[in-house]
């Protein structure tokens, strides 16, 4: 049975999938660009043929009609004149979580609901060495071409978990060492005053929300970012996430 | 001669300028919205009237199509009901750089040019106390209403100056005795290993290009944000930016 393939596109999104998942691309389209005075190709074009030479694929160069006909895309998305067709990327499930008994930093996300803020959670996470980011199968952002796209690269170097229930999810990753860490504006104790050196799960709540109770009551520690004033009380979400994550990654490996 | 008022629209830059400078407004416009089964005033609208009254303001009521006639704004413009119009903010330049020499965190950006991460940036920065924000007056993102919007506040609890030369201001800045440090992707030294508690200039580059030679020439360290991997060297430029912004507010005010 043929599996739908995945969409993938825009400069730094595609690099990073022949980067780490060469294997796994069956189609590169690029879109034909040509100087205007030499008639050759331009720089773009240029590289692109080169990056899929690298990876031993056999590039379609194609005029933009073509090119738009082919991806379904429009000429104002992002695509920067590169899209590939990959099989899908895996996505983990409940029954996965073993996997990460070896890894030591894991990420989960209560609700995030807003894309952009999930593809720069995603970006960050890839640059700061999270291994799993954990979403929530239903009522929260998914992981989306655009999302793919906007992460700049960062979905290919985190696995990616969809859960039912973050509170089980939790538990489980207890039971392999994880301390679970929730971030809240509201946490007694601060990302500047706790070691995160162990293996750590970052839950990160709602824009605006926060943490639910339940996820709140099921973590080791609540911890906050100081700051804030009167009329300014929190950080965008996706900033947050990212400035903790620093925290963590300079817990775990100083330098 | 009358000045042209600023319009600032939405729930949390609305809350911020009748909490920082009540006496600036000269109009304020709520989008009257009823509560189909009573027909009383939602929520929303019961509390905008609640906050006007406080600050001793007679709001105006208006239906939708007179709300987006006034203030010319469109029905899915994120308005959140709520627009005032305001006297201008003040924009500091290069002759008021004094005003800062009772002060200790300034952020300078170099070439921003994304509006959405110039309105992270401003959120971040009221949201971890920095005092001012430098921006160039050409070649950069504008504080434009909808940046201000997006800023959640943020534009009011920070003075911003625009300024046209940012190497002579950075100049101007050291002879106030501040400390010049370019967040840099290739900085020797990192956030972790540096103590900004005296007065710091936090110099941020532009997305991608990040600072330019001159500007970081005229800086007295360049630090970096440990982390990045083969196919994803960078963080946002805003999310950089908030990270090494919440560093220097920890070594400023450790908490």
């Amino acid at each position: 049975m043929a599996r739908k393939l995945e969409m993938v596109y825009g400069n730094h999104s595609v690099r990073a999938i022949l980067l780490t998942r060469p294997s796994a691309v069956i189609r590169v389209v690029i879109l034909e660009g040509r100087d205007k005075k030499t008639g050759r190709y331009n720089r773009w074009t240029e590289e692109y043929l080169e990056l899929t030479r690298r990876a031993s694929i056999e590039p379609e160069l194609l005029l933009m009609h073509e090119f738009l006909r082919v991806t379904g895309l429009r000429e104002n998305d992002s695509h920067q004149g590169i899209c590939v067709f990959v099989e899908p990327r895996p996505i983990y499930g409940e029954g996965d979580l073993g996997v990460l008994a070896e890894n030591h930093m894991v990420i989960a996300l209560d609700q995030i609901s807003n894309p952009q803020n999930l593809a720069t959670i995603l970006r960050s996470s890839a640059f700061f060495g999270v291994d799993a980011l954990i979403l929530l199968r239903h009522r929260a952002a998914q992981i989306t071409p655009e999302v793919v796209r906007l992460a700049s690269g960062g979905a290919e170097f985190v696995k990616i978990y969809e859960v039912t229930n973050l509170v089980q999810t939790i538990n489980s990753l207890k039971k392999l060492g994880y301390w679970i860490c929730g971030l809240d504006e509201r946490g007694l104790a601060t990302i500047w005053g706790t070691n995160f050196e162990g293996r750590t799960v970052l839950v990160v709540g709602a824009e605006g929300e926060g943490l639910r109770r339940m996820t709140k009551e099921n973590c080791d520690v609540l911890v906050s970012i100081p700051g804030g004033r009167e009329g300014l009380e929190s950080l965008n979400a996706a900033v947050a996430t990212s400035i903790a994550l620093a925290k963590v990654r300079h817990s775990q490996s100083p330098s």
